[in-house]
């Protein structure tokens, strides 16, 4: 059976808790899947939350702490002593750790810091907090599994047995030399069922092994495991030595943000806002796409307005104009988000000019089409000088916003700025006011 | 250093393998990452490819198999004989194996099969083509490692190894009882570290384990791998019997797909078209939601066709239309993209009306100030009286919109049609609609 989360279930949980009945938390919630437990602490009063983590072993909360809603562990955290805060992350994955201490200041950190009673641990964190968060430093976790080449398998197996006691996640052995450099890795089926004299340097695997630099992007490190398909990659200094590692699920979260960002973009959303944030930080996030519309709008009402002789003239002109924007909006929105996706995926391998040419084909195809399409509708609704005006001006804005929609994220790429950008109201606009200029000067050629 | 694919090198072994320089493929190509290899086979032509292909070592085979491109892997292995293929076949996961397999006809199948000379991986292959390809049975591969409950873990060493030359991404052996029905599960780090003499039944871990049936969707594949940080998820068939296991590469996979599939909805492409994909297929993948937005132009038409009289009357009401149709666009999509991305996730716990309710809010916000905004803008451009009617009703417009791109999406998941459907041009295109009837409406009454 899996657990479903019910406001039932919450309410006996609060009552539970409030009557002293542990015995029942203990049965109905403690004996749940950490993620599970999380998900109740998440929906609780801190109170209610603190009286049940602190009846957990050890290991359940630190799993529990690190599935907590961000919002629900800094209030939760915020809620302990430094002291109490220092035990709860001498639990943690080092990264994980240093994840939570990013939030604080200078002095914070170092009151934490003293209070921790494992000095390897606190190294670690501290080391790891002078990484930038979106770097490889940043992401790495300085638990792992390492063997020096010229050990016995013998020898080994010690070694891996002590390491692995700090290592949650067990995927590969790296192998260093005795100056601590990356030379190679070990899967831990071959090291176990290999003779205990043989060495490491005859078992080790040393070719095409796919490593990142401590100050390298995380956009990189996706790259590389998006591409290799890897599952932990070994993070190395400006010396070769190997400091860390990252494993897949810290990537799947990121593939999972970036997606949501790119999403965001093209739908509006100026800033990654959560389900559960409130009115004024969703209203702050969506305003800034809402005025560069408005702006737009004005935009496109002055192009209007200078062609106000010829909607008096014939006032049928205006009847299209909705259909010219939204036309020119939806063919660029389609070309820029192919351009973003196929950027995102790093492959450059085909040129500017190809792309643009493929977009400026297909362009050409649908507004065939579609303006065929449009010359009947506007013929029949108003006249054939009408149904020319309108199917002429679609054919152009559609071909235009295609060469726009495809330009516009790769030029953004090429000055560094994220071309996700292009693809959300951004693109709408413009092709807004350059369709409309479009529509009446043709109309007004047609009319004059 | 890192390989990066280029026109020069693609020439140099395009030139190699027509000089049957092969000592300089083995050398500069094989020596590769496979990834690497499979990278450099999807721009060569067929019979390069093929030469190159048939030098490399049986298991580097497979791995770049799976690596090309869709297109190129059915064009290459075309151009082999069945019994061909089946050799291939052989050396590649069974999950793998099959999903090639669901490329093929019937006849072309049996007759694939009846080459291979493992009998037992072509019994896993034909059992694996009996699930739909997305449900969890369709992802599924048959390798993977398994002991019984009452071995001993002397025992279980021996059996594991033998089962390991046949498991490729080793992560957790699944223990099964007498049934083969699974009972839990047992990492090798706990294994290889335990006396000889132990008993599995005294080691494995029994508490949340999580495992799918073969029938469960993919979608529900990915939340369970997603909510739980799984990087692998036992299967079991009807009578709870362990039948397979699903891998986190596969699943990464899918989440990327899906997420390229939100975003192409919420930028208008109605299918899946690689970036390679030809001109005709990108046309058609585009086409659909481009008529929509032109039928929803012809009612848009239509509307402000029955408004005639005020356009005559007042001409500047026309200049407004883009900046209205463009508001409400912006913010259905907006709210649209929200609840989507809250039903992805599976984000449920709050009732329809509360999102509802909060959206309105957040469109009362923005409403407000995009209304005072824009009052001071047309009335500058136009008069007071336009600047009432053009922020009176883009107020009303925001708020509707906020209100339809809550609800639509909603429905529609209801009605367990994608709710990523209504992030598009579809909620543009009907509020374009409902935006300018509100408009002329107001305009109507103010100027009457």
């Amino acid at each position: 059976m899996r657990f479903n989360l019910t406001k039932e279930f919450l309410e006996q949980v609060h009552s539970a808790v409030q009557s002293n009945d542990f015995e029942w938390i203990d049965k109905n919630v403690l004996e749940l899947h950490f993620v599970d437990i999380a998900e109740i602490l998440d929906e609780l009063p801190n109170e209610d939350a603190k009286a049940i983590y602190f009846r957990m072993d050890e290991e359940t909360q630190a799993d529990v702490l690190m599935e907590l809603e961000e919002e629900v562990r800094d209030r939760f955290l915020k809620s302990l002593s430094k002291k109490e805060i220092a035990e709860q992350l001498e639990n943690l994955d080092s990264d994980d750790a240093a994840d939570i201490l990013y939030e604080y200041d200078d002095t914070e950190i170092q009151e934490v810091i003293s209070h921790m009673e494992d000095d390897d641990a606190a190294d670690d964190i501290v080391d790891l907090l002078n990484y930038d968060e979106d770097t490889a430093g940043g992401l790495m976790q300085k638990e792992f599994l390492h063997a020096e080449i010229d050990w016995t398998v013998e020898q080994c197996l010690i070694e891996i047995r002590e390491q692995a006691k700090e290592v949650d996640k067990v995927y590969t052995i790296y192998v260093v030399d005795s100056l601590n450099k990356l030379v190679g890795v070990l899967s831990l089926k071959e090291l176990f069922f290999s003779e205990p004299n043989h060495k490491i340097r005859d078992l080790y695997q040393s070719k095409n092994i796919i490593s990142v630099k401590v100050t390298d992007d995380q956009d990189e490190v996706m790259r590389l495991f998006d591409k290799y398909g890897l599952v932990s990659i070994p993070v190395l200094d400006y010396q070769s030595k190997l400091v860390g590692r990252i494993t897949i699920d810290d990537v799947v979260d990121i593939i999972r943000e970036e997606a949501d960002r790119d999403f965001q973009l093209a739908t509006g959303i100026s800033e990654k806002v959560e389900d559960n944030a409130s009115i004024f930080r969703i209203t702050k996030a969506r305003l800034p796409w809402l005025i560069v519309g408005m702006l737009g709008g004005t935009l496109g009402a002055k192009v209007i307005s200078s062609f106000e002789g010829s909607i008096s003239h014939v006032p049928a002109l205006a009847f299209f104009i909705p259909m010219i924007t939204a036309m020119g909006g939806n063919v660029g929105v389609q070309s820029s988000a192919i351009v973003v996706q196929s950027l995102a995926k790093g492959n450059q391998f085909k040129s500017i000019f190809a792309k643009l040419g493929k977009e400026v084909l297909v362009g050409l195809f649908n507004g065939l089409i579609c303006s065929s399409l449009i010359f009947g509708i506007a013929s029949i609704f108003g006249t054939i000088d009408l149904g020319i005006v309108v199917s002429a001006s679609l054919f152009v804005v559609i071909v235009f916003a295609a060469v726009m929609g495809t330009l516009i994220p790769l030029i953004l790429d090429k000055y560094d700025i994220d071309p996700a950008l292009a693809t959300g109201p951004f693109i709408t606009t413009l092709n807004d006011v350059l369709g409309l200029f479009i529509y009446f000067s043709i109309g007004m050629l047609m009319y004059a």
